[in-house]
């Protein structure tokens, strides 16, 4: 797909993620993206170019520079194009159903490379580009917040106590996941994924998260 | 220091890390690593370069490739040296205060952006250079050894029931830290460390680390 600006386009670039526009340039922002993650998962951050991903979304790279400005332009679009979809955490009708599900969501998208490559190319652009940063901490701010309604339907429920900081017990049920896939470099699967949410229930019925303990 | 091979030197380069020799190439090893940090803490790793580091050790460059092979060589080695000092865990005489106390070190160690500047980049090297992973892996797969002790002593004391996961359980005080830092790339201070001691301590007490729990 090559393209040029339509006359209907304005003439200053759209600001990657400030705006939903449809149709074509939709079409063309979510080929961009393709081609952000492919060339990711196949080289890394480092390796990755303006040239990879013009060759592979069919943009021409002039295109490319006049809209994203930069490399790290178009990995932070990709990374707020990844946050705007429909994912919603998982309602099991228990908190531990809940945080055992959440938790093994990410044992089990991580447990295969060539899926894993691409969301772990993000995590590692983190430390070298401020913008891919700046999308990755949107990114997962955005996740996290979905996940709150999973524990304020337990207060509702009588399984955990007012109060809850909901925020911390969803990243406190996939920490040790994340700190094994990304610090300490050790391999996760679905016993650690159950053995992370069950001491997140445990604290959160200990009241070890609720505000008036921080 | 500019150094030439000395004639008691053996001719194979020792292998990095594998032993350690006294003296001046110990010295030696120790300039290097200076070097390695400084650089990773002025330019990250994607711009740490064996000229750098060859000027700053005063080591010189046909020396460095020899010895070290490579900048992932060096960068591994500086990891392999940081993990033989002689850190041992806090004895608070609770394991209340022990993980606490390891959690603090957590947010206190990454606090001052100056301090952090090189850890963070050993994180971000591991994303980038396979033997960096690997060497960042050992140096936590020891750190984290070193901690065990506090949950055997805890279990000693009552504190926590027999047969508790004592590697989770170190590795569960210090996850939401890591998460915030290195992923989601959110601050943490000291009341989050305070919450992430006191959630995985609320799991212990709960049995949630026991190995027949997983």
């Amino acid at each position: 797909m090559n393209e040029s600006p339509a006359p209907s386009e304005p003439t200053t670039p759209p600001a990657p993620g400030s705006r939903r526009p449809g149709g074509r340039t939709a079409r063309t922002r979510a080929a961009v993206r393709d081609a952000v993650l492919s060339g990711l998962a196949e080289h890394g951050y480092p390796g990755l170019t303006v040239e990879y991903v013009a060759e592979h979304s069919g943009v021409h790279k002039t295109t490319l520079y006049r809209r994203w400005g930069t490399l790290e332009g178009l990995v932070a679009d990709a990374l707020d194009l990844a946050g705007e979809d429909t994912w919603t955490p998982p309602d099991t009708g228990s908190l531990a159903g809940d945080l055992r599900a959440l938790a093994r969501e990410v044992s089990e998208s991580f447990a295969d490379p060539a899926a894993a490559a691409a969301p772990t190319a993000f995590v590692g652009a983190a430390f070298q580009s401020p913008r891919a940063a700046e999308a990755l901490r949107a990114f997962y701010a955005e996740r996290f917040r979905r996940c709150e309604p999973v524990v304020e339907r337990a207060v509702e429920r009588g399984e955990a106590p007012p109060g809850t900081d909901a925020g911390a017990v969803v990243r406190a049920a996939s920490a040790p996941l994340f700190l094994r896939l990304f610090v300490t470099r050790e391999p996760v699967d679905t016993a650690l994924a159950d053995q992370s949410a069950a001491a997140a229930l445990a604290a959160v019925e200990a009241g070890a998260f609720t505000t008036s303990n921080g």
